[in-house]
């Protein structure tokens, strides 16, 4: 029997961080979750604590990480993901992002560990090309409102895949495309939150201009099952896999390509919830609304024999049990 | 007669830092000039320590610039800016790019300055829009061996802008298109500076395809000329100014419009140096040569009443005159 492996978890307390932690403990893996508690919480780990492979650490990750310890494996899921979020603090999330990343470099350059580091869709901007597959370089302004996020995202991508090239790092990067279920905040202003906390609440739900735009939603078990094959492969078989697409660097898209349209996501929300007194209205479509991103996910199903498994109808009912809690 | 203004110029020793520091020493300033000496020169401001206005602090953009004291206003020029020069440092050029931003941010808000940040057309990466103009958000890869500076870049504008709304810093962005002159690096791998070089050496002249690709060349005087009417403007009439363009930080094209084919360039080069006993030859394109790229300058005539004013015989013979020096 091998020795327990280490792993950090950067973002540990925040929604996608709790679930990795948690997937983690259950692969038998000691871990640390990081988090500064700007929007993660301690809630979202609270099951966790009692056990003894579980460590938390309250700490930013923009400041220097490299007396954290040694890990085998860093997960990188610190930064505020959601436009309310972000766009309150725009320097500190570009920050965060950056310093963030040169930090994670820095202590996984001392330690040997592998990194996985989460990068996003938005680094595509408003696409001018449908689906969005890894190739495509995107379409982003830098001096927008989203720019903090977007841009600061790109950079990391930057600054690994340089780590990659001058320091031998093993980094694997993924660009997460919409995903939702339990430890999501109620107010993280998305169209699953908002629907559901609506429908608890039997407020109306409110639908922007006709509601025939389509999203998609990936449950938030398929995306940490991606991760763990994306981890569990040998970094020979990642450089030699993008290398052999044209990509400069490895960079995954992971998302579910299904689409729905906004109006079928408000109807299902309600059909699970019989006892809701909530309405469907609309509203005009804001001029900022982000237009239609769909992942192209061939180069994950081709390296990680992966793809999201998890129906809309299941994880909803999962996702609305849970705000049922917070409601 | 008002009190001597002080400005920091980072990159100081640089290319354009120097012609910076002695324009605004002619104009009366108290000038201090920073530098790590990686890609800038003490040379290229010898003539400069003479003068009891100017003062050199040999130090890092990314390290904290808060304590080096009050400025009225802060040229931000550090960056190594030539591919052989940022690849070879890759992750210390995003570092410069992004740190640098952040520790000028925070002098600028401590004292009071006003900035002037000089962006790249990089920005642009490889434009899908001909000419240029500063709504257009680029064409970038995140992953490559050039997105060290281009990222980099980009997530400068990105933290600049967001001061300007979050803290409400006094910040002028320019996008600074290809601009050659005295005090160039004779190895930093550009044409002007190979063409002038293989000329006083009287080796061939090295055309790569079949000369006829485009490019533009601002003469630096012009640019700095730019900068000076720039930063003498009210900051009202800079943010009324691009938020009526629709524009959402004040980000302003600087280069020359001209173009000249490669070819031209050589045969002006050798025009200039009759005594040179160089041929013409030509090689096969390399696949990542940059592609044609243009500054469209609508903005700057109009907010500057500025355009470039120098031909390119007059200041190729000027930069050649210097080269002769470094020969």
């Amino acid at each position: 029997m091998g020795e327990v492996k280490r792993a950090l978890v950067t973002g540990g307390c925040g929604f996608l961080g709790s679930h990795v932690c948690r997937r983690l403990l259950q692969d038998g893996y000691r871990v640390v979750a990081l988090d500064n508690l700007y929007t993660g919480s301690k809630r979202n780990v609270a099951d966790l604590f009692a056990n003894p492979g579980f460590a938390f650490s309250e700490m930013n990750v923009i400041e220097p990480l490299v007396d954290l310890g040694s890990f085998d494996e860093i997960y990188n899921l610190a930064c505020p993901a959601s436009p309310p979020h972000y766009q309150a603090r725009p320097l500190f999330t570009t920050k965060t992002s950056v310093l963030g990343a040169l930090n994670v470099i820095e202590l996984a350059a001392k330690c040997g560990a592998k990194v996985l580091h989460t990068s996003t869709s938005e680094v595509y901007g408003d696409p001018l090309v449908h689906p969005q597959v890894e190739k495509y370089w995107g379409n982003v302004n830098t001096i927008g409102i989203r720019s903090c996020y977007d841009e600061g995202k790109r950079c990391a991508e930057t600054l690994y895949a340089d780590a990659i090239r001058e320091m031998d790092l093993d980094v694997r990067m993924v660009r997460i495309f919409n995903t939702y279920g339990p430890a999501m905040d109620p107010q993280d202003g998305r169209v699953i939150s908002n629907f559901a906390m609506q429908a608890l609440r039997n407020e109306d739900i409110t639908i922007f201009g006709d509601g025939s735009q389509t999203r998609s939603f990936q449950y938030v078990d398929d995306l940490v099952e991606a991760f763990r094959r994306y981890m569990a492969l040998p970094k020979e078989r990642i450089r030699a896999f993008f290398a052999e697409k044209g990509l400069g660097a490895p960079v995954l898209n992971t998302g579910n390509p299904g689409e729905y349209t906004i109006r079928q996501l408000a109807e299902e929300t309600l059909r699970q919830l019989p006892e809701s007194k909530s309405q469907i209205v609309t509203r005009p479509l804001p001029a900022d609304d982000p237009k239609r991103r769909k992942p192209d996910i061939t180069l994950a199903k081709e390296l990680l024999g992966w793809e999201p498994r998890v129906p809309l109808a299941e994880g909803l009912a999962k996702t609305i049990a849970y705000f049922r809690t917070r409601a």
